[in-house]
């Protein structure tokens, strides 16, 4: 089916149910072989809530949504609430038409594309959603604000793409966010558990280019010798993991000092956190062997361009 | 069909997927008479949300939530985000029993009375919603937080109480406050409105004695003398809505001072707001005819309770 774009509330929540009545359609019209039917399994719905400007790791979000649901909508909405400088709001890439297109490409069948207006008309929320002390640290701490905006605007598109009844089951409902934003993945599952949103939040990981640095929209502001010193950040990251799977302590400082010895690269925090709460182990990294789960979490800048990377540590 | 009470949020969910099933099939089950069937009318549920201690304003709510609604749940819940006062909370009086009889004789069909570990498992929540500048006013300024926490469980329990799919159609889903606390219907209908919930909030009228005094579970406090020097609040009403119905000016000021020459009653606040903002009138209401519609807001303590009341003004 072709994709559609709609750029209203009302046309988001009219074709979400149009394209699940659809599928429960052409479900019901599997001819019955005489004997008792299965259930048929429960509808599905999954939403990737995006800014545009896509780029592959992107693409792999969506590509998770279309594999595991049986309607897909991506949003693409520059939220103006999570930026903090009006200046990087009236800059960030606005490329709807390629955006459509790469969304089509992996089978997405709804785009919702609301302008500022459909989304706050009347102007900016009074009431909005706080993600608290979990927005104090890391990106929090360099961007206030920034986290509420991000609750709020998702609060909207959860309740916005809610799905309604499919074939007398509920559908299962599932939104897709990139674990390369960890403490934004981290922030947005602590606020359905602590509001009881009706959705499955999945996390899906990093995509990485060939020479290991994630892909960010953010990338092509960096010069080839700047791109080059970047990658003293995925090195960090893997410095710790080898020692995670070898059970070894993962002693973050030499993370650190490989960073801090990188000409053009001024590290902004480096740290070893439990992957829900964000919070630094409470463990001994420097001297007990490393066992269980953690989260590797890394910013700095680089020129002129702030990069974040993270990479989930487990013993094998 | 006799009241059901749960106490977790799974049985919540489960029964209220049960009563409305079970409604449609009480509809389902009318023989057809070989006509076409006209389509079914869609199911729906009303959701009342209490902290217990029932009397008949709540009773009015529960009473308007059975008269338009398929199924109804009442929650009973004493919310402790909502309390600033930790000794407030533990007076706060729990009548589970007794609120449940009164429940059931009027036709709601589940109780939902979870503890506090069952709402707010593992503490605190760290995310919520909050009000802004709409709680700053009124009775926000004398209760910081308080209504932050009061859309942080009503956000759960619209949560909760979704209703599922209903013979193949979209329920209605309509939540009951009372116009009694008029800055908190108002700052729900705000939530709902900038968080684009999928619930409409019905606002049910003031229930008063027949000596005037709005009820209130903190009546039971006054004594007979602190009663009868409480009624100068609804008369101090009265008094401007009269001059709305008449088309005259206001004169806020009479009203002021008719409370203020009662002995034993001490004004906090009177004024003539917006329903919706709860901002003053823009108006001139010494001078200018009254026209359109308003709310009269008052509070005030009498010996040692805080009394609120409110009258929407119309010209008629």
């Amino acid at each position: 089916m072709p994709l559609t774009v709609v750029h209203t509330k009302a046309e988001l929540r009219s074709e979400v149910a149009r394209l699940l009545g659809e599928h429960a359609g052409r479900r019901g019209g599997v001819p019955s072989l005489g004997l008792v039917d299965p259930p048929a399994p429960r509808a599905s719905l999954g939403l990737v809530p995006t800014m545009g400007a896509l780029h592959d790791g992107h693409r792999r979000l969506a590509e998770a949504a279309v594999a595991a649901n049986d309607v897909v909508v991506a949003s693409i909405f520059v939220n103006p609430l999570q930026f903090g400088d009006p200046k990087d709001l009236e800059r960030y890439p606005r490329t709807l038409d390629a955006d459509a297109s790469l969304l089509d490409e992996i089978g997405v069948d709804l785009v919702f594309a609301p302008s500022v207006e459909e989304m706050y008309p009347g102007g900016d929320p009074l009431v909005r959603v706080t993600a608290g002390p979990l927005a104090e640290k890391w990106e929090g701490a360099s961007r206030p604000g920034h986290f509420d905006g991000v609750l709020t605007v998702v609060a909207k598109l959860f309740h916005l793409a809610l799905p309604g009844p499919v074939a007398g089951q509920p559908a299962a409902f599932r939104a897709y966010f990139g674990q390369k934003d960890a403490q934004q993945l981290a922030i947005v599952r602590r606020m359905v558990k602590d509001l009881d949103f009706p959705v499955d939040v999945v996390g899906v990981p990093i995509v990485r280019a060939e020479d290991g640095l994630a892909l960010s929209s953010r990338n092509q502001f960096l010069s080839d010798e700047e791109r080059r010193a970047a990658l003293v950040l995925s090195r960090a990251l893997r410095l710790v993991d080898a020692r995670a799977t070898a059970h070894e302590p993962l002693e973050p400082d030499d993370a650190v000092a490989l960073i801090e010895s990188q000409p053009g690269v001024e590290l902004d925090y480096f740290d070893v956190v439990d992957p829900d709460t964000l919070e630094p182990l409470a463990f001994n990294c420097r001297e007990a062997p490393f066992t269980g789960e953690a989260l590797a979490i890394v910013a700095a800048r680089v020129g002129d361009v702030r990069l974040i990377d993270n990479m989930p540590l487990k013993a094998s």
